[in-house]
């Protein structure tokens, strides 16, 4: 996507004013940072706030009614802790059911593949589909044994690369799992398999979204699925030898018609420019394993408690502080693009929006998605942030529920995180608040406070 | 148990003739040593065979037929070896069934918990058990909760301290996994949960024997399942917050009549003491979860190599070196009270008895369960292993399978390994390949082969 700058009139002049800034009004601006600083960091308040959540309506994939009981509980806890204007945007979402759901080996022995059905799959015939597996390593492996293709079941085993940066191998191994079925229905294949998206796992398989090129209704679509790294293995050992492998994978997985969702909202109105908005996030809804507890009820979260301390440290921002907590992250971003169209009016207002979609894991810095003469910006933002090592700015990619805003202008901010776990929970049953430490979800509630009550106050 | 040292009159006379052995006995010696840990560590060839077996059969619990044709396929694969004698002896083994099983929390929120169940349990109703959860730290703590365990399912949340060494962890907290149902019947529990006895997690639960006090056909038995780690967090969690926690366990477990089963045999026999003997080995059972390639096929492959590469390189050891694959470890160690009993009459011509069960990691050295009098012999046993880096000879506890032979004056010698991550994947499903390094697996070849050979050669 590209930037209109046009439409960034505000975060330009906000950067202008920045650089006639005074080194003595940045340090009469230090002190809320700092109260803001201590306060996240003196308890595991949003570690508990997270649990409560998670522990209580578990994960919240969109058409589930955990996920709704869940936006009723967020919102009732906003409005006791005292936001302004809490309430809730209607979303409607796709709505995905995985159902029963199993893979069998049945040669060269029998026993059961450790498997999730991927988001958005077609399901299987009842009974399953029988059929000898073909093991290939990516589109062109494939491509060399199309001969062998017809009538298998393919397992796309392409490796996630540990040597290289997480989000960087993840993004190179991703597409099997997206595009893994229609390039095994082109190649004849009955299924498509995909080795887990993961940097490590104990026979954890791992989901994820995938589609279909041609959505038509009588488009030739074959289910996938993710299994284990160790499956995965396994196969491509047993085929390597010469041995035959069989199996059947059974999946009830379809679509029902569009679900009612909501996004959700609260505020701190700012005391100067209350029509000028900076707004964070992360997304409410998760997939249907484990408790989402770091993809993303962390960043949600976070972001809450965030502005419930700026409130209740009675900060008073100049501009309004706005917390996002978007739905349909994980099944194909609704939630942004109705946050977009919703709140069109107000995107040549809103000076930032930042989004933790990352893990609450110890911050390093913040990435912009914006006009590089905002990156002075950015760094005397987390000046505040030096004592807890917060302390790089740097130019990168946006989170999804915010890329709708990209082409509209407004300046994308993310958590930059140490990712080095992040693929170890990723979208598997490991994604629990055993992945997450009280200190880092603090150290991410400071960060994103500190970012967003400089940029309101500025 | 204690130590019959009149039947250990070959052991204390090795121990003489060794005290009088001079260096250049030693170094002469040291060529076949280096020999056999070249062969063992040029390539990956008892990982890759591992792989083959474990890949091939599955996991191998007693009673199963993938554990009979894992035993017929090792036999032949030892014949064409060339190794001797090869044979299987009978064991009868006891057959447990797991069954369908789920464990499914109804309240706070309806999710699936992962669980499994402890072997020998048996099963609940069908339709399963629903009922409030207790949760209880350790037996103290449900004897102070006394009143509120009647009707409930108890789980025990004792932690797997992770600063102790790992096998003191384990014995601390393996208590509760044992002997729960007990504890929770006698309080009028309906059923025992435990925490899973695992270092690390990711929402992988761990399996393993319990047993019942009283195993007459009427006595009060509730059934025993493992949670995951944090699945045992959460409700721990819960309940702190006051919030009742509801869930039904359903449990198809049952016991069948004993089975069938085999210990497996092969030697190289002795140029000059055939009839005196170096036992090695491994068991060859394993939990019905995850591919048994840890625990303990790895010990198994591991012995089997040694002896193959003993016989391949035409070491002629002087005494017998035989290979024993005990079944029935994890079910009760029938095998390894066959093995003694079938071969009574040669206990006291039995140097040693070495089983490798703690996992095919990086070995450090052995550990001697016998007289101190047989410490320096251990010494110099494995001082070929130096290079490698296995150097440590210490008194420590014995393997299961080879315990009964500690009566009857047998020395006992065990891999001493770096189990930093045993219980990683101890009894789950993650116990695979995976887990596995061809170096390390190499190592315990080494190692294990170097011991009985210097034994029987001595």
């Amino acid at each position: 996507m590209t930037i209109s700058l046009s439409r960034s009139a505000a975060a330009i002049a906000l950067a202008l004013a920045l650089s006639t800034a005074t080194v003595a009004s940045l340090a009469a601006q230090s002190a809320p940072a700092d109260r803001l600083i201590d306060a996240a960091m003196k308890d595991s308040a949003a570690w508990n706030r997270l649990a409560e959540l998670v522990d209580t309506f578990g994960n919240r994939p969109v058409g589930s009614a955990s996920l709704e009981r869940a936006i009723d509980w967020v919102v009732a806890q906003m409005k006791k802790d005292g936001l302004e204007n809490v309430h809730t945007e209607p979303v409607m979402v796709p709505h995905w059911v995985r159902g029963k759901e199993s893979a069998t080996l049945l040669a060269p022995h029998r026993g059961a593949l450790h498997m999730l059905g991927l988001g958005r799959s077609v399901g299987t015939p009842a009974g399953g589909i029988t059929a000898p597996v073909l093991v290939v390593r990516d589109f062109a492996d494939l491509h060399a044994h199309a001969a062998e293709a017809k009538g298998k079941i393919i397992l796309f085993d392409y490796p996630f690369d540990t040597a290289k940066p997480p989000f960087q191998a993840y993004e190179e191994a991703v597409i099997y799992r997206y595009a893994g079925a229609d390039s095994a229905a082109k190649y004849g294949g009955l299924a498509a398999l995909v080795r887990s998206v993961a940097s490590f796992s104990l026979s954890t398989p791992h989901t994820g979204g995938m589609g279909y090129g041609d959505t038509t209704a009588h488009a030739h679509h074959v289910p996938a699925a993710a299994l284990s790294i160790e499956d995965a293995d396994m196969l491509a050992r047993i085929q390597a030898r010469g041995q035959p492998i069989r199996m059947t994978l059974s999946m009830e997985a379809h679509m029902l018609p569009d679900a009612k969702s909501r996004n959700v909202i609260a505020e701190v109105r700012g005391s100067e420019h209350p029509d000028e908005i900076v707004v964070l996030g992360g997304h409410i809804d998760s997939w249907d394993v484990g408790q989402g507890a770091m993809d993303d009820g962390g960043g949600s979260v976070a972001a809450w408690e965030a502005l419930r301390l700026i409130k209740q440290l009675g900060l008073a921002p100049k501009r309004t502080i706005r917390v996002v907590l978007w739905v349909n992250e994980e099944m194909g971003g609704r939630g942004g693009e109705a946050y977009r169209d919703a709140h069109k009016a107000e995107l040549s207002r809103t000076t930032f929006a930042l989004e933790s979609d990352n893990g609450v894991f110890t911050p390093r810095g913040i990435r912009l998605t914006g006009p590089d003469s905002l990156l002075p910006v950015v760094k005397q933002l987390i000046a505040p942030l030096a004592r807890l090592g917060v302390t790089e700015a740097v130019i990168g990619e946006p989170e999804a529920d915010v890329t709708p805003l990209q082409a509209e202008g407004v300046p994308l901010l993310a958590l930059d995180i140490d990712g080095s776990r992040y693929f170890w929970y990723h979208h598997s049953d490991a994604d629990t608040m055993n992945a997450l430490s009280p200190r880092q979800v603090a150290l991410c509630v400071a960060t994103m406070g500190v970012v967003v009550l400089g940029a309101a106050d500025y």
